[in-house]
């Protein structure tokens, strides 16, 4: 099942389903209430069902109470940072709710003098609430996974500041239950820059995997339904202009598109620009199959899907 | 006036207004529900009242949707800590807010093998939401002010692990609105352990003002009505143990009262024990004039109120 948050021609904000045929069945709840119960099948009563073309799609979660995210969760990314230590000695870190964006949005860069990375992720939503949750129970807290883009200011500031300006969390473009993913240590991720493939990871190769990093959470904090916890990103971050587009593909979870805008930006205020963890200064771009040239589309289903893993 | 959020004898979470005869007026409404229109004075039609002895408190704001904080706002905490750096090359963090804990709650410790620091400091409530305020505008945005408990992990993790446990961000009794506490640079904070008084400072102290904060804040992302802005800690931060009482009073704005437990705490699954910014070994209590000695009450109105502040 694909979920999905949007506003209706009428002007109303709701979540519905995404079904095979390209429409929406407005499910006449925000994405976190409608996840609290276990969500209808079929087209409920009197629900309305929508074109994809017709509404203008969320973020995702609109709302989500929290964001936790995994500082260094991978060990190629952990070396091409020049970072000393990783996850199991840094915990989680937060960004902010008021950073989410939805697919086909645009990112905004606040500051002319700073640079910014895009760090591809998966992501998933809580589902079941919960503490202290145990390893072997923590997939059945997932309702299901999205792409995600960590967007990252470089620098010295804390990391909530540095990853939480207003759009620097696309999530999208759909919640896909895991009945349909599989199970995510056999997911791929992918992430362009305009035509440039610079991430291609296998998520079996996370530091914490995705029962680890949901347990590890819910012993810090307690997780709430329409929670975000993002997974880290692999090796191959990289700067980001005005105008690019940057898209992040997971296969079985479906593509995630943005654009870049430097309009506005001014001078940054906070003097972080020279401390911090060193990031790679050009991006190596991964050598790319011909099955894997980027074709843009909204649900990652009109594109063409690469089976072979580049290396 | 005097705003709070509290579970009534029925088992309702509501806000509402307390007044000088210690009753509380039931206005309705969750808190951020409250603060998005101007607040009713006197009884509003068909509105409960109930003594203060009869509801239970909630977190003055149950559901934030972000805590942002200040990670180093003072010089002497500066200088206690051994910080490089301060506000100005560190912007911003957040904590998690799941963190939240009600007046004369339960601070809970989770490990055994860490150190665990009271934060004393001022916080406000956002009212009118906003993005990119102006200093000069910034305080047309708060709807009032409370006390608030940064209570701390140190070491090396992210700022957001160490300051995010559930239960380590207490906060109130009452959000006082800006008429009654007056201008936030004219306030005092202190902060006892038990009866050692360990904080003392003066708000006009603060490296970035209120304003400022609020400025910057929202630069970087929204505010929304209902975010708690907490400015920083002054020097006097110290450890934790099963069984302190910890107090923060602010002159006009009230008396925030909890306890620490250690009850169930493991030890720490992650490795940051031995990293971050370096804390005072022992605390230096600061010297007690007889008209400082804590004399604990609900409100702050029943304690003895120092008016010399001690150097």
């Amino acid at each position: 099942m694909k979920l999905l948050s949007f506003v209706r021609p009428d002007g109303t904000a709701t979540a519905g389903r995404l079904d095979d045929d390209h429409r929406i069945v407005d499910l006449g709840r925000p994405l976190r209430t409608l996840l609290a119960d276990p969500v209808p099948e079929g087209r409920p009563h009197g629900a309305d069902v929508f074109d994809l073309e017709e509404v203008t799609l969320l973020p995702v979660v609109p709302d989500p109470s929290k964001i936790i995210a995994a500082p260094v969760n991978y060990r190629d990314h952990q070396a091409e940072m020049n970072e000393a230590y990783h996850i199991d000695a840094l915990g989680i870190f937060l960004k902010a709710p008021s950073s989410v964006l939805a697919h086909q949005g645009t990112i905004r860069l606040p500051y002319t003098d700073r640079r910014f990375d895009q760090e591809g992720e998966l992501a998933l939503v809580v589902g079941r609430p919960g503490r202290d949750i145990a390893v072997d129970d923590a997939l059945g807290h997932v309702a299901g996974y999205t792409c995600l883009l960590d967007i990252t200011m470089r620098g010295g500031e804390d990391r909530s500041t540095r990853k939480s300006f207003d759009t620097f969390t696309p999530v999208g473009p759909c919640l896909v239950t895991p009945d349909e993913t599989g199970p995510p240590e056999a997911l791929t991720l992918r992430t362009w820059v305009g035509d440039e493939l610079r991430q291609d990871a296998d998520l079996k190769d996370l530091i914490w995997s995705v029962p680890r990093l949901i347990a590890y959470a819910s012993s810090v904090m307690t997780l709430r339904t329409g929670d975000i916890i993002t997974t880290g990103t692999p090796a191959g971050v990289g700067t980001l202009a005005d105008g690019d587009r940057v898209t992040v593909d997971i296969g079985g979870v479906g593509r995630l598109e943005t654009t870049v805008s430097s309009q506005g930006a001014v001078p940054c205020p906070t003097g972080g620009a020279h401390r911090g963890p060193v990031p790679p200064r050009t991006v190596t771009p991964v050598r790319v199959p011909p099955d894997l040239r980027l074709v843009r589309g909204v649900t990652g289903k009109e594109g063409k899907e690469g089976k072979a893993h580049s290396t």
